[in-house]
């Protein structure tokens, strides 16, 4: 197969057979297809688009282009859950040690942060002595033991996903729903999962801004996965305001703690979205006869301790200080607060969302690039959130620090990310906007019978 | 500027400016922008198109990357021709005396045959000295000297051309008509001419077999050329079948001699076509106050000898041997010849020009790739154009070879592209079936006034 003819023929329009597709990928990760042919593909495969079909294929190739675990051994049903990227969204902290709780597996393979969005591995880096790196070998020992375990990406899991990623990231060629996509699940279905819940995001926060580019991109996932084999739902959710109330790595393990505790502060929003999209982990895991079921089953374990009992234990077999549990004030702290506070009367019409990770990011909680190191310590802690009524002089937020120059960066952008209107609030979001492949799975007569 | 962002809004569809068209050009050649970024850029303008600002801008980069040759000091107007390519096409060896012999000066640079297509640099090379690689000093002194010049590219023309020319080969982004233009414009401008024509070719035998292709990019290429200063027309021309009777390197050296002889015999066509590009080069050069003066004017110089005594003097002047004017049998012969006969009686209703072209680079007359080597004295002489009767048996054309395995393939090919029908023949195809920008040419006071 000459691979100049296979560019072409995606080039023109035309849809690539099964083969076709499997070449490319082989030969970008044998090396045998330069990176200058490849970016030529992907860029003709963004423009325009891939079929349902390449799209699975792709994915499939990209999964098999390294190892894909298998956890069958394992006397429980395996289930995982991904976002695409928020604010504030630390929902896999509480969602491993829930679901674990409940009976079933969860093995996470999980990503850092980058540019506005928070990573879970650097929430999870946060506690002290915690590591991400393990071998697949204590991952599964992890697993087998606890239930859960968190993990970054091994070098064994889907090369070509990264290779191919790095190369997107130069040429242009990241801004592709299909290409997104076979990113995503072919790293996801290498953990030898049997259903998967995806969190897709929509709002000011969200990388997909448009509902309709969200949607699309959640429908394409959910048949991609379908078509795998596995049992796949998304949720499109609402991340047009940071994701509960705090945003930054040890702040967050610190509010995962507190709802954990069953301390709920001005923070249901992240409460409602874990439960709901532990309830549909739960169902599509057949842990729960129905979705309503699965959510009743989240709020008992988080009530009765479990939760909490299983994140210390993964937490410990991680290596991480399990004290923390009791103590946060073990946490790594920031040497500096202040609030900022309400200039004018008013109701909190919107919090612009990726300014707020910005802000965060310029304090040091997050990374431009993949090869800068994050300070766990500082980050913002929401006092008012869209739609409280505040007074002048209220605290608006808390700002963590340990740089007077940064703090003062990223206080501008947290002033103009707040908009105080005298108008009556507008009515809030729905948090969860829409259940995207839910259908399929219960009108499935297969599942949970 | 980040490169990135520059492919990115191309992919997008947006226009770039022409400082950001510039800096692709100068890092790509400098080496600063990589391969895998080029490409992908390439793809996207191939898909998205460039707009005739953008095209203008690319050739003139390009232009700029090397040399551009300054003949000022040379006392009449500098003119060149340039096809994009065919079967049997050897006017620019007709050309470049004719031209000069009527007191134009003619810099021409030429390039290699490839694919079914033959080359200008290639004929010449038959000529037993004939050197194609002079240095730019030389070509100066030649051109003063004679009034024409024929030589291959060199490193210092248009060296980013070259560049992009390699990379596009192998990523599939050959096929664009304005990556087309900036290639061949870049060349043709840093030649230093005042005028040029262009003979874009359609038909069976062409690089774009449908005429609105042809017409899309010999606009484009005038419209380009204009913007850039310089007097552009381009002449639409038919390559349904070979143009002339002889295709190879020898043998089209030796039909070209015959025609500055006088001896037409069955190749009025050439001659024609080549009166026709002759009539534009002297009208556009200021030569001639009309295009018919102008076609007058060449018919008279081929007449009086003037034209073969020019071409004769340029021979000798790029080291070739100039006995070959009054005996071609100098010129480089094969071993073998043997003549196909019509299988059938009728007439001759098509001759597939492709495949004749194909067939001759199988004998050894052309390359598939840039490095194979040619040999120069293959080829086929056609006895029968389209619209003749034969009977059968009778002699189509005589093959001229060396090898009896390559001879086997060529004639299954040739047979095939014979098409001999008992039906009345087809009315037979205009030749030059339109002219692009005579328009602007003509209305303009300026010219030949």
């Amino acid at each position: 197969m000459l691979f100049v003819e296979v560019i072409r023929k995606k080039r023109d329009g035309h849809e690539l057979t099964r083969e076709e597709v499997e070449a490319v990928v082989a030969g970008y990760t044998s090396g045998e297809f330069p990176d200058y042919q490849v970016s030529s593909f992907l860029m003709a495969a963004l423009i325009r688009g891939l079929s349902r079909a390449e799209t699975a294929a792709l994915t499939d190739a990209m999964l098999r282009s390294g190892q894909v675990l298998d956890f069958t051994d394992l006397p429980a049903v395996k289930v995982d859950k991904h976002s695409t990227g928020g604010v504030g969204d630390k929902t896999s902290l509480l969602l491993s040690p829930i679901v674990a709780g409940g009976g079933l597996y969860v093995p996470m393979i999980s990503g850092r942060g980058l540019g506005h969005t928070g990573g879970t591995l650097d929430k999870l880096e946060a506690i002290p002595g915690f590591s991400v790196n393990v071998t697949l070998a204590q991952f599964r020992d992890i697993l087998r033991r606890v239930g859960c375990a968190m993990i970054g990406q091994t070098a064994e899991i889907a090369p070509a996903d990264k290779k191919l990623y790095a190369l997107r990231d130069v040429t242009g060629t990241v801004e592709s729903p299909f290409l997104i996509c076979a990113s995503i699940m072919s790293k996801k279905m290498a953990e030898g999962i049997d259903a998967l819940v995806l969190d897709v995001k929509t709002g000011s926060g969200a990388f997909m801004k448009d509902p309709k580019d969200a949607e699309f991109l959640a429908e394409l996932m959910v048949e991609t996965g379908q078509r795998m084999g596995k049992k796949v739902v998304a949720l499109l959710t609402d991340m047009d305001q940071p994701l509960g109330r705090y945003i930054g790595n040890a702040l967050e393990v610190e509010e995962c703690i507190q709802l954990l505790k069953g301390q709920v502060d001005g923070n249901q929003d992240l409460l409602d979205l874990t439960h709901e999209l532990a309830a549909w982990m739960f169902y599509l895991g057949g842990r729960s006869k129905t979705v309503a079921d699965g959510r009743k089953l989240s709020e008992e374990l988080l009530a009765s301790g479990k939760a909490l009992a299983k994140f210390r234990e993964m937490v410990a077999a991680q290596g991480g200080d399990p004290a923390i549990c009791s103590d946060p004030s073990r946490l790594p702290k920031a040497k500096f607060t202040a609030d900022i506070a309400a200039e004018t009367v008013g109701n909190v019409a919107a919090i612009q969302c990726e300014q707020m990770g910005f802000a965060s990011l310029i304090l040091g909680g997050g990374r431009l690039r993949k090869e800068d190191a994050v300070d766990p310590s500082v980050g913002i802690v929401l006092h008012q959130k869209v739609g409280s009524a505040v007074r002048r002089g209220d605290p608006l937020c808390t700002v963590h620090y340990n740089d007077e120059k940064k703090f003062d960066e990223a206080r501008t952008m947290i002033v103009k990310a707040y908009t105080i209107s005298s108008e009556k609030p507008a009515p809030a979001r729905r948090l969860v906007q829409k259940v995207i492949g839910g259908d399929v799975i219960l009108s499935s007569k297969k599942i949970n019978a």
